[in-house]
C-alpha cells in the first residue's frame, strides 16, 4: 500500500484511476458467469474505449467486441480486434465507412430496425459488391430502438436484407430498462423478458425460412441476473468492467468492486459551510447524475480515502467545471479543514463509469504492486 | 445557404458546429460593452479550449486570457498567449508546473484564498528564487471558493504573500450565482454585488498598505448586466462566446445567438411513440441538464433544422450514450418519420456550451460562405 500511495502522489490531478485487481475481478466474474450459462460473451468497449482493457476481457475468454461508434471500430480493428458489432442503428451516410473497414478485413457487423435502412444497406451493398452482415435490433422493453418481436416489420426488414443479398446475421437486443430496477427478482424478470423477446424474434425468422444464427442480448444488470439463457448465443455488457455507483444502487456490485475512480486534490475550504473544495469538478466527474433518482443519491460521487476506502457520508455534493464541493451529508463537518487539509489526495467513485471515463484522455492503471501504467483512451467520433 | 448545406452533408455525425457569424457577433457584443464600461476584458477560454476562438477574442480587443487548467495554460502559451490567469485555487502540488511555465516566459498568474496555500506558494517561490504573481480570490456570493471581503483572512493571506516576497497582483471574484437569476433587475443587482465585494476587498488591502493593482470580476450574466464597473480594472467571462440554452433562460441571449450546436443524423423511429432516434446521445450533448430547473426545460437540447432554424417544440427529450430521442413536447408527432426520415440532418442547441464542447476533439467552424474549417480542441488535464 505504501508503494501505491507514493506512486499516486506523483500524479497530476484530476486523474482517472483504474484499480487493476478490481477490474480483473469484475472481468473474471462476468466471464465465469457467461461460461456457466453456456453463452459467448462480447463485451461492449464503449465503457473503457481502451485497448488494454479490451485485451484483458479477451484474455479472460470474451469473443469479439461491441462498439458504439465507427471510430471505436476503426481503432480497435487497428489493434487486432477483428470481430466487431457496431450496436447503433445504421444510417445510410455511414455505409462508406463500414465498407472501407470491411474491405480492410474487419469483420464488422451492423444493425438496423427499419425497412428504410435495410433497403438502403442492401442497395449500397449491391452497388459496391459487398455482402454486409446485418443483425436486426429487437425492442425488448420499449426503452429505445428496435422492432417488437411480434411486429410484421421484423419479417419485412429481414426480407429486405436477405432478398437484397445481404447476410442476415441474427437478432440483438439491449434491455436498458434494467437500470431502473434494484431487486434480484425484478432484475431476473427483466433478464427473462429480454431473453424471451430476442429468442421469439429469432424463432419467427427461422419459421419464415430466414437464417438467424446469432441471438444476442445483454446489459450489465441482466447479464448478472439471468437464470437461464436458453436459445441465446451471446451476451453483451459494458459497464461491469469498472462498475459504478448506479450499478451499486441497482444491486449488482458493491462499492468495493468499483474499479474506476477520480483522483483529486483538496485546494481550499469554506469552513463555515463544512466544505472542502477539490480539483475534480464536473469536467472530471461528468455531469452524470445517474443516482439522483435511485434509492441512494450520491450527488457527484462518493469520496474515498487515497487508499480507496469509502469515507462514509462524504460526497461530492456540488460541482462547477473544475471545482468540486466535498461535504458531509446531513450535518456539516466543522473540522473539514483538519480532516482534509489543502493538498490532501482523495479518490471519488463515479455515478456512471462510461461518462466519467469519457472526460479523460487516458487512465492511470494501478497494479497490485503499485506500478502505474498510462493507458490511452479514445475520444470523439 | 445551399453551399453551407452541401458542406454540412459531407460531415460525419455527430459533430460540433460553430456558426462563425454568430460567434463573431457575440465576441463583438461583449467587447463593445467592456469598452463602453472602460474596463479590460480577459475571456475565459475554458469554454472553447480552442486557439482560433481565443485568437478571435484577442483580435476584437481582449487583453490576456483566463484558463481553468494548467494544460490550457501550457497549450495556449505554446500558441502565443502569454498573459494568463489560472483561475482555480492553487494547490502546492501544482507549483512545479507553474514554475516551469513561468521560467519558459509565460506571464502566468495564480490565485489563492487560504493562508495555508499562500504560505506554501511563498515558501516554494523563495526556495526556487521565483516571485509568483498571486491574486486573492474573493467570495462575492457564497457559491464556491474565496474569502469574504470583510474577513480577517483577507489581510492574513495578503501578508503571507507580500511579506513572503511574492507579488500581490490583485483580487478576483466570480459571481457564479448569477446563473440562478433571469430578470435584468436581478442580474444587475448580482453584478453590483460582485463589483462591490471585489472593490471593497481591494480597498481593504490598499488601506493596509498592500498593493492591489488588479480588480477582476466576472461571469457572462453579470458582465452583460453591470450598470457600472467603477473600481474594477478587468472583467472575465467565458460562455458568452458561444452562448447556450442556459444563458437563453437567464435572459442574456436569444436562441438565434447560440453559436454552438451538435450536427446529428436521424437513424430510426418509434412511430407509435412519436420518436425519432438520432445519433447524438449524451456522449455528444454531455449529461448537462442545466435548464432542468430553469423557467424552460430543454431536456437534452433544442432541435433545429439543418439551416439552424429552431423547430419549435421539438426537443432531444432523452439520451443514451450514442442515441438521442427526438420528440415533440406535449403531444407526440404521429408523422415523425415523415417529418424526419432516416438520414435527415439536424442541429441541436446545447444546454451548456462548455460541457457540450468538451465532448468533442474538434469543432467544425462554418463561415458565412459555407467554408468549413476543422478547429482542434484541448481535452483533459
Amino acid at each position: 500500500m505504501e508503494t501505491i500511495l507514493s506512486a499516486l502522489a506523483t500524479l497530476d490531478t484530476p486523474a482517472a484511476l483504474i484499480d487493476l485487481p478490481r477490474m480483473h475481478h469484475n472481468i473474471q466474474r462476468m466471464q465465469d458467469r457467461m461460461d456457466a450459462l453456456g453463452v459467448r460473451f462480447r463485451p461492449h468497449v464503449k465503457t473503457s474505449k481502451c485497448i488494454p482493457v479490451a485485451q484483458a476481457q479477451v484474455a479472460a475468454g470474451a469473443q469479439g467486441i461491441t462498439v458504439s461508434t465507427l471510430k471505436e471500430a476503426t481503432l480497435f480493428y487497428a489493434d487486432g480486434f477483428a470481430d466487431i458489432l457496431y450496436a447503433v442503428g445504421m444510417t445510410p451516410g455511414k455505409l462508406p465507412q463500414v465498407l472501407a473497414l470491411r474491405r480492410r478485413g474487419c469483420d464488422l457487423k451492423i444493425i438496423t430496425d427499419s425497412v428504410a435502412s435495410a433497403t438502403a444497406i442492401a442497395d449500397f451493398g449491391r452497388a459496391h459488391d459487398e455482402v454486409f452482415e446485418v443483425w436486426i435490433e429487437i425492442d425488448s422493453d420499449g426503452h429505445r430502438s428496435g422492432i417488437k418481436p411480434d411486429e410484421p416489420a421484423l419479417l419485412e426488414v429481414a426480407r429486405a436484407l436477405h432478398d437484397g443479398g445481404m447476410q442476415l446475421g441474427g437478432v440483438m437486443t439491449h434491455a436498458g430498462s434494467s437500470y431502473d430496477f434494484d431487486t434480484p427478482e425484478a432484475l431476473s424478470a427483466v433478464a427473462e423478458q429480454e431473453r424471451l423477446a430476442c429468442v421469439h424474434a429469432a424463432q419467427r425468422l427461422r419459421a419464415a425460412g430466414l437464417p438467424c444464427p446469432v441471438v444476442s442480448v445483454g446489459s450489465t444488470p441482466t447479464a448478472l441476473s439471468a437464470v437461464t439463457l436458453d436459445g441465446v448465443t451471446e451476451v453483451r455488457a459494458g459497464v461491469y468492467v469498472f462498475f459504478d455507483l448506479v450499478m451499486h444502487n441497482v444491486g449488482v456490485c458493491s462499492a468495493s468492486d468499483i474499479a474506476l475512480s477520480v483522483l483529486t486534490t483538496v485546494i481550499g475550504h469554506q469552513v463555515e459551510k463544512g466544505w472542502a473544495i477539490v480539483d475534480a469538478g464536473w469536467m472530471a466527474m461528468s455531469r452524470d447524475r445517474g443516482t439522483q433518482n435511485q434509492k441512494r443519491n450520491f450527488a457527484y460521487g462518493q469520496a474515498c480515502s487515497i487508499e480507496g476506502e469509502v469515507l462514509q457520508g462524504y460526497l461530492l455534493t456540488g460541482a462547477n467545471q473544475e471545482h468540486g464541493i466535498l461535504s458531509r451529508e446531513g450535518s456539516p463537518d466543522p473540522d473539514i479543514a483538519t480532516h482534509f487539509p489543502v493538498g490532501t489526495q482523495l479518490r471519488i467513485l463515479p455515478n456512471h463509469a462510461c461518462a466519467t471515463g469519457a472526460q479523460f484522455p487516458e487512465y492511470q492503471a494501478i497494479a497490485a504492486d503499485g506500478e502505474i501504467a498510462t493507458w490511452e483512451r479514445f475520444h470523439g467520433w
